[in-house]
């Protein structure tokens, strides 16, 4: 599972409109790729240099612009010109370990937030920073490397009778956003179904590997609580935001997803009790089998103790002791500890131990 | 009991208007009531055809218009048609997982809840997500399959003399709603009851079973919760909502329906409280049995241990062990045996252990 | 102790204004009382009839009018006609599960709140719903049972020079709430001294009687808790409210039983604390008390285990083991067994185990 | 320690403006202490009657006028005559057990907060409800007993060149109040050096006295908590006043008190935590050093049980045992033996038993 | 690691605008440092008399002042004489021991922070209380000791071509801010890497030094926590701020600080979290592995008892025992034994103890 990333030393101080890359690098080179649409046409298109887009800037039709890859500056500051952007604009994009958040531009809306996604195989959970600006007819995406979650909504485009090809670019934004959040919800059900699996052997059988699930179980809900939880902010401020660039019915949609963050944070946050009180049913339990154990040695001890006791004494090789010359000694003994594990079994009957 | 439902793969990236069914299918065809009153009149018919449904449409009487089984795109579609709702609308309906929620359209009010019943006789727990679309004359009830906890309100309907024969579809909103809240209250009261009983066998006697019972119902409590608790936020902005298809008497009845909720979620809290504290009540009943095992294991081996040294020593073999000549010896061993135990004794009780 | 009451399936989908009494009939029959009184007038009349209540209605004077027993439809219905008062409320004060609110309606103010009763003999708690209409000059009281904790108040009215007499019935609530909210905090302080009594023995003699009356405390602090932290808010509502039965002095009042109410509740989160501070300072000393028990049989055990290893090894039968023919060999052995119980003690000693 | 202070059956029901003394009594009899000055002039002046204070009341110059002790109602009510003070401000400083406050009357500001003190020799810390009444020119603080923590001020006081010589009232009340603040920092930070110096014994040496310790800070803390967060509103209410006494300036000041409570109680919050987690810290502990003592008494017994059982199969008095007669038996026991021996201590090491 | 500073009690009541300082003395002596720049120019003095500033008191080019060492009152005192700047002011900045605040003065804003900077080698942290006072031109730093953060911005102003340069001093302090809190985020981001680090010993190997780690992490990030957290306060104050020093621009700024510094918080809130984690996990594991130590020496214990109980019984030295004349009984012996035994593996078995 990915760590936290971690703020090194030589990233503190920087300008906030300085265009450094601040994350991992991971991809080789940036990919440009072009979606552009109206009601009527659709095209496809992948872009060798970031001037090409200038074609679309100021058509009419709807275009989505995703950029792969966040690392080359100089890429970057070609767009941030083409559109008109300010450095610290691209400066927020470059910055993949900032928290979540939402600007208003007089010539944009930009917001990132992070993307999780889980692979189909290998159920890996990757996590990225992505980064949306919004004009009038445009829609940049910014992601770290090639592979997204965006597939359904390519699918629905290319669908001609879908609402998405007759409207703006803030719906395609809503759409986006819409199947981020639909996979922190996802992702979160997975991990829900894991810890549910456990339930089974917690109390019958408490080895140690259940341990180990329910702790690092803990550590992936933290972690996704930690890359989910501060996105309801952003997501929050965008359903009240006033731009020129969306539209009021688009606002509607951007309220639903205030719900679906809830659903996805009150989930994690369900999972975070359920795995705490796992914990403390497993050590309990684990408390209560020792009871068990330690019964089972103190009743075996407490019955067996006097009676080696007993054998001992007349074992010694006192030259008088008058008990051994008695005939029926030995079965006098006998009887005695028969007797003693009579009482004692009576004793631990009545103090429910047996 | 039933488990949190699960996000699967292919309900991600859905157009938010896209007629999809997400959930379980519960009843094999859609069944269509009405129940059309006003103050004189009072009719219950079963439908076979959506379309029949236009003649209650435009009439003076207030129609509830009860719809079991959501999984049938064709038929919701032809009520939307029939009522010229939004297909969003109608996709909401649908999306049985979504959080409890209410939208002020301009022809319609649409709210959702999940709706709790408990069965008489097997106690089992069965969720539901209930929808309710609210026009003038017309009220929409959506359920996932037939039988509901609905019973008293149409007992009542039946009624001539009672005030909701005389009152609109937002008098009839409420009731049904207070209804599934009064079912909260009950369901809740009735697992308080099982904690309770908890109790008495908690100091006495912590078997293992008590363990697997708090387990469980800290299991069935959470469920509850989350199913209850998000309940809270869309009753208090239906308190406060503004529609022509509200009036001013039935906004105080949904004020007093965020009060209901409060004590709901305020019980399930104070259980919560309640079962967590059961469990370290049990767990530090099982550590002090414990220590009582564990101390009269330690006092009887304390007790014995030195004296069967003894025998041990003198049932050695040695040629030449001086004490075993003399003819006391024996007996001087059982006295010091004796003195031995009278010291031990009165060190333990002295420590309280006896 | 009263355990929480419970919801009951017939008591689900009641019409909120249906006379339906909700708890346990506590009284034989209703029983009336008034206490007439002016500034220089004072009169306490039993009433046989409810209908003997309306020569009060109009007087000038003002009129605390007691009614204990709330099962009798009949009487109440009697009582809402006589001072024509809506189904709605005394549907409200038959409802003696609800949560404490506060109603202003155009003609009265009705208001219900949990009052707590410890008898001062058994020290037995006891709750009971209360509930207030506030009239220009008639204010009506509703109990479950008769007896109740408003004597001072009856002694002060009796009393010509106190300011009571001089005040309207707004002021007569306040009287009556400031009791009720003072007996909250009485018996909150009275749990609280056996709470702080438990301190003592809890860690010298951590017995099992002591986690007994740590769950029954916390199980008695859970249900005060479950009466009084409602009230808070009826009371702040109260202190904000605006009705021409209140005048602005009584306000004043109204705003300091907020800061009493919050010191009954920061008194009960304390003592919360408190207890489970004590149940953790209760487990933690049971553990470390089992420590000492095992560290005595393990330095026992480890002393004598490798003693009576030896004895037993010189017991054997072999016919030839050399050591039993030499003469000093029982001695040497005790020799070696001294210098072994020097080297364990020392050991434990450094290991700081005794 | 002082415990929380008890409500009293007979202080139930007492009316708002009753001079009814609650507390205990803690000093003989009143003293009242004047301490007039303006920025040229200083007196300071012990009355024996409360009457004598007339002179001051209408002087030019801010006169201090502190009363020590609150029983008798007979010097409160005169004082109140003399300032024209409502009957309720002065029912209110007798109230010794109330919530900390502040009430804005038409002629006074009326506050009262808790008074905490420590003994600069004993250590212990004594709480003390304090009262303030502001007007125009005189302040009127009262205290329970004689002794406070203003000295301070007095000693500012007596210094021509200090601004209090030159300010009003409210800055005299912002210099007392300043300093009662100062000594909740100044005390909860001397009951943080305690819990600190817990650390150092909490791992290596988890004696019953570091529990004993950490309890007693517990609830020593618990008890400053109780007097102090309270304070919070009343001084957050103070800082917003809108009175005739209280000049911009002075509300600046009060503004820095704010921030001062908020350290004070974070700081408080800060070593409440610290102590949970060394409760935790200890109990773990003890649970690992549990494990040693029980590894040290398995590893022994473990080892010598086998060997001990050999033995005892060798000493049984069988007439025909094989192994007896054989020359080298005894030395091939031995032989087993450490074989058996070092096979454990070989398992054991493999396990990090050892 | 720095322990939280205490409160003396020669530091109470002093007045707001005594020029008192409170706090260690970490300097000889005090050090003025400028740095003067706009566009075009660039210079960097030391001054050895505050009086020296004046010149750049007025000019037009923005000028850094940084003052090393805060115990000399006198020097502060000219310093506030030249910037006509209250002694309020300059008090707050003599007190290193208060919280983050900022206030806003007709002639400056000032404010205060907790400045913590990671040595490079040692990685200790030191925590140092850095006040601002900012007018139109000047921006004065005032600090514990000589040595900080602030490199990176140095290095930025000596560069012709920075944004820093050609913007005005609220730019500045924004800088300095933004490199003060990266650096929180730096330390807490390594502390977190320590952190994370436990987790592979944690159940494989959880000896005494993991507690030891998690103490003391705990106790840092504590001391962190208590630092950082109360600056989100005035952070937010800041990003609010009216003032004629500081523009639009700048504010938007500040607001991305706001993010920052939640970004810390939640960091640190996550970490406290997962250490708490790690002590559940740490002490589950502890008894989880008791367990397994007192299973093994039950079932040795349980095994070998009843085996030597019977060779004991054979030991003894009765005249007459009837078994032990028979040839075989010696072999039958070993059989019963043989079968016990494995009665007894059997038995763990299907306990699942083996």
């Amino acid at each position: 599972m990915a760590r936290f990333t971690k703020k090194k030393r030589d990233e503190i101080g920087r300008p906030p409109d300085e265009l450094f890359f601040r994350g991992e690098k991971k991809i080789a080179s940036v990919r440009l790729k072009i979606i552009d649409f109206d009601a009527s046409n659709y095209e496809e298109v992948k872009l060798s240099k970031t001037k090409e887009v200038i074609k679309y800037r100021d058509s009419n039709s709807v275009t989505w612009f995703n950029i792969d890859g966040l690392h080359n500056a100089d890429a970057l500051k070609n767009i941030a010109m083409t559109f008109k952007l300010d450095n610290l604009i691209l400066a927020d994009v470059m910055d993949t370990q900032a928290r979540p958040k939402v600007h208003n531009y007089d010539n944009c809306v930009a917001l990132s937030i992070k993307m999780l996604r889980q692979d189909e195989t290998s159920y890996e959970i990757t996590v990225e920073n992505l980064s949306i600006i919004l004009t009038k007819s445009v829609l940049l995406s910014f992601q770290e490397r090639d592979g997204d979650v965006f597939d359904p909504v390519r699918e629905r485009i290319r669908n001609e009778k879908r609402r998405i090809r007759k409207s703006g670019t803030d719906y395609l934004m809503y759409a986006l956003l819409d199947i981020v959040i639909d996979n922190y919800i996802f992702i979160i059900s997975n991990l829900g179904e894991k810890i549910e699996d456990l339930e089974d052997e917690l109390l019958d059988n408490p080895s140690r590997d259940i341990l180990e699930n329910i702790n690092s179980l803990k550590k992936e809900l933290n972690f996704l609580r930690k890359n989910i939880n501060p996105a309801k902010e952003m997501i929050l401020a965008l359903s009240k935001i006033e731009s020129d660039f969306i539209n009021e019915a688009s606002l509607v949609h951007f309220k639903e997803l205030v719900g679906n963050i809830d659903q996805a944070i009150e989930s994690s946050d369900s999972y975070r009790e359920i795995l705490s009180d796992q914990l403390n049913i497993y050590h309990t339990t684990i408390s209560s089998k020792l009871n068990d154990v330690m019964k089972l040695l103190t009743v075996f001890s407490v019955i067996f103790i006097p009676l080696t006791f007993i054998a001992g004494i007349y074992g010694t090789n006192f030259d008088f002791v008058p008990e051994l010359k008695y005939k029926y000694s030995y079965f006098v003994m006998w009887g005695v500890m028969f007797f003693l594990t009579l009482a004692m079994l009576f004793y631990f009957k009545k103090r429910k131990w047996l």
